[in-house]
């Protein structure tokens, strides 16, 4: 194999009460990539898409994603990536995550799996540390993994695998700019010791609606006591969103990410489709504009669409 | 059936990174009570051990937590109850829990399961309110359920039946006092976000490793980085006994409850029993009084020992 095309997951980080340690693939939208083995020592990006993100291997987060497990490999390979990016920069689904997480697994795939998954997770988070400044997982993880991963701890890396429940995603982005850095800052460095047992307890809930797949300890564990209260100040229209949203038979969702994207978990398509007609009619009497996605968790994570 | 005999768990709440949510119900130590259902609106309780516990029911905690299930029930009933409790004060093994939850599941079995257990954990709370000044139900709830417990929410009420890992636990009480009211003025009401993040990360991890029977995920996961660092300063010898207990083979422990008791787990009786030996060295080099129990997780709560 010299060549592969891949589709790469959009993932939601925190799931409400998991900030900083939960994430979860989902089925659209997603990123396609091409990679092509080289035997030469260089790694040219090529985007087809209109963003405008940098090409130079050294300031693209599949770059330098690639360039820390090419280091590893020790061989005089080189890649020549094409990005094709679907999922929009800076709308809190993991756009950067997709590049270099895409990029990694595609790379291990021409390389004959030479790596594990926390191999690919751990050159993944390079490019992280370009886009933000933090070597974070919680987008990684769940990219390379599928379903709803937990990062644990990041150093040492423990990523646990949990699973892919079989909810469907409702998301809206709108169109507003929320920076990583700035929804980063204006968190408070400290938090009440009975808001954090509280958030705990939502977080051991959740993990065990997952693992239990009991879909009403899911909803009843959606509950973001900490981040969401100062966060949702930077996404206009989200306490409206997230309570009509609950009235149309979402389970309970918050902020994708940083934001500004919002997502909602539903049990069926008839639900999560209704959700999305909440959404439009809250943007649009807002006149903000939207973008939104009705879809459901991708278990597996990167898909290969060809290879040669 | 008019009369009962049970047996009551001693239980571990906290479980290291769960404060105030997680709990866990042990084989050993246990208390015994004996209840006798009658026709009068009167509670008669008798202690049979040494530890000088009240009798007047307002100021026991089996008499108040009876007290609420009688008003719940409605009719013109009593009960005659007789206590031999084993399980020390004062310990941190949940001995006022085992008071008030033992009361309510015998008082239950002989009202033919009139009530739910989340409805007896609500009336054995009323205890834990008389013993702490705190309605908490992080050791009633797994002496009732028994096994691992995880209260998500105690307003509302939210009980969640994990599972009952088969490991062994390890159980040291070192004679001195410590007060569960001290014990909580001492922490602090602010704490670190990134303190907070790593915690919810290790009870996310712990809920996963307890769910999935992912033995040396439940270690890596059993660290408490908020509550431990202070209380730990009460109990004298913890630092030494916990690191040598993990050397000695133990997968990992701390504090039970507020403390002086510390436990450990274990993945076999012959490194539950050299955790003993540790800690029996460290306390008996201290010259401070102390004793042992090596045990195993209680998967069912309380036992029935007869009735009639």
């Amino acid at each position: 194999m010299k060549k592969i095309k891949i589709a790469v997951p959009a993932t939601v980080a925190n799931l409400v009460c998991g900030f900083d340690v939960l994430g979860m693939a989902l089925n659209d939208p997603y990123d396609t990539m091409e990679l092509e083995l080289i035997d030469e020592p260089v790694i040219n990006i090529k985007h087809t898409d209109d963003y405008g993100l940098p090409e130079a291997a050294e300031q693209n987060v599949a770059g330098v994603a690639l360039q820390a497990l090419i280091e590893d490999f020790g061989n005089n390979i080189g890649f020549n990536v094409t990005v094709h990016k679907n999922i929009k920069p800076g709308s809190g689904l993991g756009s950067s995550a997709a590049g270099s997480a895409g990029a990694v697994v595609a790379a291990n795939h021409l390389l004959n799996e030479h790596f594990s998954k926390e191999d690919l997770v751990r050159f993944a988070m390079n490019g992280e540390k370009l886009a933000t400044g933090v070597k974070h997982a919680d987008n990684v993880a769940p990219c390379i993994y599928g379903g709803i991963t937990l990062v644990r701890s990041v150093f040492p890396l423990d990523i646990i695998s949990l699973a892919a429940p079989d909810l469907f995603v409702t998301v809206v982005h709108p169109q507003i700019e929320v920076k990583t850095a700035d929804a980063r800052q204006i968190l408070r460095k400290e938090v009440q010791l009975k808001d954090a047992i509280k958030q705990w307890g939502n977080i051991a809930g959740l993990v065990a609606g997952i693992l239990k797949n009991d879909i009403p300890l899911i909803g009843r564990s959606l509950e973001d006591v900490i981040i969401e209260p100062i966060r949702s100040i930077l996404i206009p229209g989200f306490g409206v969103v997230k309570q009509m949203c609950k009235e149309a038979g979402a389970l309970g969702g918050g902020i994708s990410g940083s934001g500004p994207s919002i997502f909602m978990l539903g049990e069926n398509e008839a639900i999560a489709k209704q959700v999305e007609q909440v959404m439009t009619n809250v943007y649009s009497a807002m006149g903000i504009d939207f973008k939104t996605y009705v879809t459901t968790i991708n278990p597996q994570g990167v898909k290969i669409l060809s290879s040669e």
